[in-house]
């Protein structure tokens, strides 16, 4: 898929067919999101993929934010061992190396089909508990996905002219 | 350009010509930004785009994460009375939507010729003073760029094997 036909196209999906996404497809999401770039090439995070049904059903009961059953889930994470080298800033920068993975694994996922959503909202506590991550291994956000069930609609968004300046900020 | 291509060859770029970049392409990237996911589309972004080079200058020398002269730097802000109504997860999930649309723009711009880098080593507020951001616009990160100079090396990564896991975390 063309890249800004991807950008332009993607949406936030919420529901999905129960249908599997091959660990192959999966894989390639994965892929996609380890290039994106990391602070001195730090490469801070790791995935955990969860499509064992089961471990979906206690994921979203720990999960506000996942309103339906996905068929699966990415929880990326950041490695607090690698993190804490880049000092002060090492868990901004961890948040922005993840959520950098997770845009590019959102397009990925778009182009091959698949609907994704972003979930901040669960107990990062408990999932790093059921997913038997050590310390130290912290969830910072889930991508849940699946193939869309139905396709959502376009949100309202903000004009250009609203939100880009040139050179400096000014009353608009 | 196809997705997974820009996915897969975007570097960071340190190293510009001092070709300048039309408006329209710089809008081009822009637009890409605002497209990525924003939590209940809260929209919390502001890009203020800087190609003057008196800024420029000024702009990198208050920014020890900038090595040279870019032809253009987008400041992208947070703006604080949107991320206040997210509630105590309000800055966290600003700094995400910030970087997500950073990275849509990384790759419109690697798409279109462009070397990008971001820049997260700078004074934050002396950033704000200097491009007249009121209270509550508070820039979270740099992209800067410009037609690349020299083609940048690929940058060890780890392999796919090291930071994928099916269904729970489990020593390697």
């Amino acid at each position: 898929m063309e890249l800004l036909k991807a950008i332009l196209e993607r949406r936030s999906v919420r529901s999905y067919t129960q249908e599997k996404v091959d660990h192959f497809i999966l894989d390639g999401l994965i892929e996609a999101g380890r290039w994106a770039p990391t602070a001195s090439n730090s490469q801070s995070w790791v995935f955990i993929v969860v499509d064992d049904s089961d471990l979906i059903v206690k994921l979203k009961s720990i999960s506000p934010g996942i309103f339906c059953i996905p068929a699966f889930i990415i929880m990326i994470c950041s490695n607090s061992e690698i993190t804490t080298r880049n000092g002060a800033q090492g868990e901004i920068l961890a948040l922005m190396e993840v959520s950098m993975a997770a845009q590019n694994i959102l397009l990925a996922a778009h182009a091959q089909g698949i609907g994704t959503c972003v979930v901040r909202s669960f107990h990062q506590k408990s999932a790093a508990m059921l997913l038997c991550c050590p310390k130290g291994i912290l969830p910072e956000l889930l991508i849940v996905g699946g193939y869309p069930d139905k396709k959502p609609s376009t949100p309202l968004r903000k004009k250009l002219d609203e939100i880009r300046y040139f050179n400096r900020w000014e009353i608009k």
